[in-house]
């Protein structure tokens, strides 16, 4: 059982007690940046004093918002640290006096230069090894964020959160083999279409995006989008007809209702075969306390539905972290 | 030569001026959402004294950010002023003591009905008849914003936004009659395409963001979305061939170098016959001040792609308004 936050966050933390933060941008690029809707969802809803943003590094720094002063606290994170936008966006922001944590895998890569703190997690998308979820890159970025609202609020979700965390690895493991055989059966279904859009809302929202622009356009090569369960309706879901392929996500968090209302549509006028549904309601959650089920519920979707690209992926025939034609290829862009 | 802010904004604002406002909630729904985006750019380059969030209207009510209190400003936006989760979403912010204003065409609809001052504005969308593009619902809320930026920070951004607004139709004149032959070209390049990408940052994302699900998607059932010009290289960027077609907006703002960077990659990797650019620098923006150009641009963009989205319907035989399976036929979803 978890019982302390890391010595990383709890000395970033630390440091932060003397300043007077109050607001906080969650800035990074691409797969790092979906993790940030969650985190900016949780503080919304939990904390008073703290104001938030969430941006792609580049446009934070051309954007350049006002609120980027002594006031502010930027979080930022790159798994191997060296994404160019992330590191300028830090020197942006230190530069503009900011306080800056960056995440990341690599305590000496460029982004963990560039920062004030240093905090790191674990994946074991890049290293093959398996990981325990409660050091992910969502587990970390919530006990950061709650330890920043311990200090900022005065309210302590920390205890809550740590014990929820301990019990996220065995969520996650049951969860794929619950997946299972509908994965099979859809990447039959999937694997030749030309386009899958994804559906999620509030907490859920970062690990719909990630999935569609991470696996399924940049290592599948197939069009897609992350649709907002509610904008859906106002205008994507003209496209929806028999052929229509979705991955809908339905999570326990405060907007589950939207994502439920997507679903429904999408069945009656879609075709059944052609919409893949991930239901938080059928999982085992045992001992992950309900405030926090909303919040660990999309890297639960997150992580098992690599294990539905793998096969989508072989039926494909291009194998997933390979099939890059230009990420990490070239070099001059 | 426009020299006064409407009467309902001006009367809007005067009400503000005895409360304390600290946070703008800019909420709507699909395109009227859309004009939110630039908005909040608005208010992250010229407000200390404000934060601000843009979100769906029911993403809003289920998410119930804590900032949504006394100090609240809620700026909602829906055309007919019926749309339910927007109606639902000012019900919302009004029980938890947040000042609302509602921009719309109709002040006896819903919307009107459940804020506390209602603002107009005007469209030739619905109407047919042509409008002056400064009373269009970016007009109108750039208006709503410089007065409520001036209140808040004592800087007045308001002659040199009304001198601008003054000189907006023209430039949406000349803008249509210069990029007619591209569109009439690109027409014919694109009606028979299944996906259509549009890319955009800054002050641009929300027209591309409608142009995508609001023309492309809903009226023409062609396969769409928007992609930030900088996430596009972090992922999305994997789906370029020289069949991929996109229409990329390069506007004025200060995230300039972020669109020219994606459509310098796109003519490299993609087919430059696929690639539709839409370049301010084009643009004779004469009366307009430096300090908006970025700011208006998108409407111009906007507004000239409707021609271009008549000539696909025409070249599709999808007329525009009239291709919806589902929006305001279906009333039970």
């Amino acid at each position: 059982m978890k019982t302390a936050l890391n010595a990383d966050i709890a000395s970033a933390l630390d440091a932060l007690a003397s300043t007077s933060i109050k607001h906080v941008f969650l800035v990074a690029c691409g797969g790092s940046l979906s993790i940030m809707h969650p985190g900016k969802y949780f503080l919304d809803r939990h904390s008073d004093a703290l104001t938030s943003d969430v941006y792609n590094g580049d446009e934070f720094v051309c954007r350049d918002p006002r609120h980027l002063n002594a006031n502010a606290l930027v979080i930022l994170c790159s798994q191997t640290g060296t994404t160019k936008e992330t590191v300028r966006a830090a020197q942006h922001a230190k530069s503009n006096g900011a306080i800056t944590i960056g995440m990341t895998l690599d305590s000496a890569s460029p982004l963990a230069q560039a920062v004030d703190y240093v905090v790191n997690y674990q994946a074991s998308y890049t290293t093959g090894v398996p990981i325990d979820a409660a050091e992910s890159n969502y587990g970390v970025l919530y006990m950061l964020l709650a330890g920043v609202v311990r200090l900022a609020d005065k309210i302590d979700h920390v205890p809550s959160l740590l014990k929820s965390l301990s019990h996220l690895q065995p969520a996650i493991d049951k969860a794929h083999a619950q997946f299972a055989d509908m994965f099979e059966q859809y990447a039959h279904r999937f694997y030749d279409k030309n386009v899958i859009y994804t559906t999620a809302s509030g907490a859920d929202y970062g690990a719909a995006y990630s999935f569609s622009i991470c696996v399924l356009m940049e290592m599948q090569w197939i069009n897609s989008q992350a649709i907002h369960a509610n904008e859906f309706f106002h205008g994507p879901f003209e496209v929806v007809d028999e052929n229509a392929c979705f991955i809908s996500f339905v999570g326990l968090d405060e907007t589950r209702r939207l994502e439920e209302r997507t679903v429904e549509f999408l069945k009656r006028y879609g075709s059944a075969e052609n919409i893949m549904v991930l239901d938080a309601k059928t999982l085992d959650l045992s001992g992950i306390d309900a405030a926090f089920q909303g919040y660990l519920v999309p890297l639960i979707f997150f992580d098992t539905l690599w294990k539905f690209a793998y096969k989508l992926a072989a039926l494909r025939d291009q194998p997933m972290l390979l099939a890059r034609r230009y990420m990490k290829k070239l070099t001059d862009y």
